[in-house]
């Protein structure tokens, strides 16, 4: 079985979409498979202590900067979404059931149609009526995907990833452990692709 | 005359002591020279709220083993200093006096062994003795050195650089601006280089 790495995203981080589009291929091209997981950041920035980079000032000027021409850098569509950040709980525990209950590349489809959903098309996933249009868009059952987002199953499936990610040390997304190995932004790359192409370093 | 990139660095951050290493020969290659900015990023963190990464729970360990590592993507020693972050005010206010009184190679030739002293040899910079040991092995006069560092008007020398830096959007270390674009940390030397070889994008 192919090894895997991690990789951790929230739907509502511009450096994860970013990253979401390039993890498969790069992973692929090592001959790994890719663990997706879906958290909220809003949890591990207060297990850091940290703030959104919007948060701060001189650093949202900056960031709104960079996070399109970051983008443009891989060569992606890129739009900033009327809501920043948002709340992606509800996304976020459809990816779980998705995952334990259709298994990963389900999830991982789902995880790409939301991001983009927000990046490309600056829809706002924590607005109950969008984020049952895009369920439905990408064939699932708009009222289990409802059902689903108020489940305390799913709720509780959704602490349980977030912390878990506290516990492997993530702070922020996209994060990624390869081979026990962390990395952290979405400017990492090439030292992920080093690090698959001849190990550690 | 060369168009210049400003890059902005403090003696005490790792990250801009990587950048300081490729800067130079990156901005030589497509033509351009450096306008080194000795700041304090004490003092631009409290402008946009901000703390050391090391500051924080989780980041803190996560950029404990990033440093060294990022150092070694770059081919560079590497130690982790005794004292971090350390106060680096004298050091920058000797930056600031070759500065304006030998002109700016000079200053950059004390940039250069400021950083190397710090984090290949572990250096305290903060201490008298080291920071005189220091200059004397630059070639500099150690009293003239102490007394530029405790000099009202070298102090206000380096007070109007981390002003001027605030007032340019400087939030972190390294920094960089060219032709008026901003990019912020070392992980940024693909897209400045991109954009030094073929313009905007």
């Amino acid at each position: 079985m192919e090894r895997a790495l991690d990789f951790w995203f929230d739907f509502s981080s511009p450096y994860s979409y970013i990253a979401s589009e390039w993890v498969g291929a790069l992973a692929a091209r090592h001959g790994r498979r890719v663990r997706w997981h879906a958290i909220l950041l809003g949890v591990t920035f207060q297990a850091a202590e940290l703030k959104s980079p919007v948060s701060h000032p001189l650093k949202r000027e900056y960031s709104l900067r960079d996070f399109p021409r970051s983008a443009r850098c891989e060569g992606l569509p890129y739009c900033m979404p009327a809501v920043f950040p948002q709340p992606t709980q509800n996304a976020a525990r459809i990816f779980w059931w998705l995952h334990d209950t259709r298994g990963s590349e389900a999830a991982e489809a789902w995880a790409h149609a939301g991001l983009r959903a927000v990046f490309t098309r600056g829809i706002t996933l924590s607005e109950p009526q969008a984020l049952r249009a895009l369920a439905q868009a990408e064939g699932l059952d708009a009222d289990a995907c409802e059902r689903v987002w108020n489940d305390p199953q799913w709720k509780a499936r959704l602490k349980q990833a977030n912390d878990e990610a506290i516990a492997a040390g993530v702070f922020g997304a996209p994060f990624f452990v390869v081979d026990g190995e962390p990395f952290w932004g979405n400017d990492r790359k090439p030292q992920i692709e080093r690090w698959l192409a001849s190990g550690p370093f």
